[in-house]
């Protein structure tokens, strides 16, 4: 991975659409992937349609280091996303014995010959343990991969525990913040903020009106991996802004 | 509008992706959208940055009947949609002379020279006030609307206000939705869903397995434009799973 890996999520579900189910799973990644310093630059949420998620994931895969998808992954008819990842890569879908042999240990006696279904996935997957030792990556159950797309299944604390599996795999430069508090609204220092952006390339600067802040107007962003460039873009910024100033963080 | 009209929401904003603010305005919109019987099916959060906005847009309205954006309309540098939006079209700025007769009535004195950034809007854009009368019209501040393409602001509040204003321009033919509880988990199930989807293709199958439910293992879910549809599909999916059914709703 590049040292400021950009990141792609794919919430792949009807229920999501219609409001049946709240999100959970990209609310809990962005932080994560934040805080391992992975750039996200994309969520997108669609049905449950294998031509819509095929295009979408060739499409995603293709402009970021690295994919998550969520949700699609169990055994019936609305469960498609196995072979729509493995159609965005020309791969059809093949019984995998070491994921065959975890579910059938798993599940056990009740197991249903249709549960086999999730043992089925795009002929170039890989299975990804994540940084375990032998013997506990042994018991888990690991995590589709297919090219730079990782396959995450929709049910949240599911999805979290398999994250947890392969969280360290995508550390990277930490991402420094700042944020300045201003006692003015965006109008009057929108001419600073355009200075600030000018004088520092590499710092992220971000404007945010608050209506209902006790004793600011806007917060004001300053993000970027440059530690140092950071700190004088808010230094910059703080002289710009003078007596408009309420606090920095 | 169609019938069964199809809707996309653009989220538009870094601190979406960096997880500095929960999105809240595509929590509320896919609830609303749904009780007025419009199908959302795409929801898409990316940065602000111009030229993927005018990309984005330009690819959703293109297969949408209507397209609503959130964020980016303030008066700063990081509030680039009027104009990506008006790229998408082809469509150039130019200041608006109704809009800013709004925003000098409505910030007064306190008004800034770059406040003003926020009456340029794309010059094929047209001004929506919704269904109420005239002189509640001419009090409120109207949306503005590029082609399909309805654009609203990214603060929850405001956005909650001004889609109030034009709720009811959308208002299409209701979905239905009926559920069954199943105790059986997926496996054992998923051919009887199969045979439902299949003898009723007008209506749309969900299965939701919810592992920490006390009664039941399976939510399935039935939706559907055609009311008697959705009543039959349900009444041959509880034949279909006997025993298995713990309750329908």
């Amino acid at each position: 991975l590049p040292a400021a890996p950009r990141a792609a999520i794919l919430l792949i579900g009807n229920e999501l659409l219609s409001g049946k189910v709240d999100d959970e799973n990209a609310r809990f990644l962005t932080r994560e992937l934040r805080a391992l310093g992975v750039t996200l630059s994309r969520v997108e949420v669609i049905p449950d349609d294998p031509a819509d998620v095929a295009e979408t994931v060739r499409a995603l895969a293709s402009r970021h280091d690295i994919v998550f998808t969520s949700g699609g992954v169990g055994p019936t008819h609305d469960d498609v996303t196995m072979a729509a990842v493995g159609a965005a890569f020309g791969m059809a879908l093949a019984r995998n014995l070491e994921l065959e042999g975890l579910l059938r240990a798993g599940i056990g006696p009740r197991l249903h010959e249709r549960d086999l279904r999730m043992a089925d996935i795009p002929t170039g997957a890989r299975l990804e343990y994540g940084l375990r030792d032998a013997a506990a990556a042994g018991r888990a159950w690991p995590v589709v991969v297919v090219d730079n797309v990782w396959i995450l299944p929709g049910v949240p604390s599911i999805f979290r525990r398999k994250f947890d599996l392969i969280r360290e795999l995508f550390r990277a430069e930490p991402i420094h913040a700042r944020a300045v508090y201003s006692r003015e609204p965006e109008g009057p220092i929108a001419g600073a903020l355009d200075e600030t952006v000018a004088t520092f390339p590499a710092v992220e600067v971000g404007s945010y009106p608050h209506l209902d802040a006790p004793d600011y107007s806007v917060k004001i962003t300053l993000d970027g991996r440059d530690r140092a460039a950071v700190d004088a873009a808010t230094t910059y910024l703080v002289g710009l802004l003078g007596a408009a100033v309420v606090r920095t963080e």
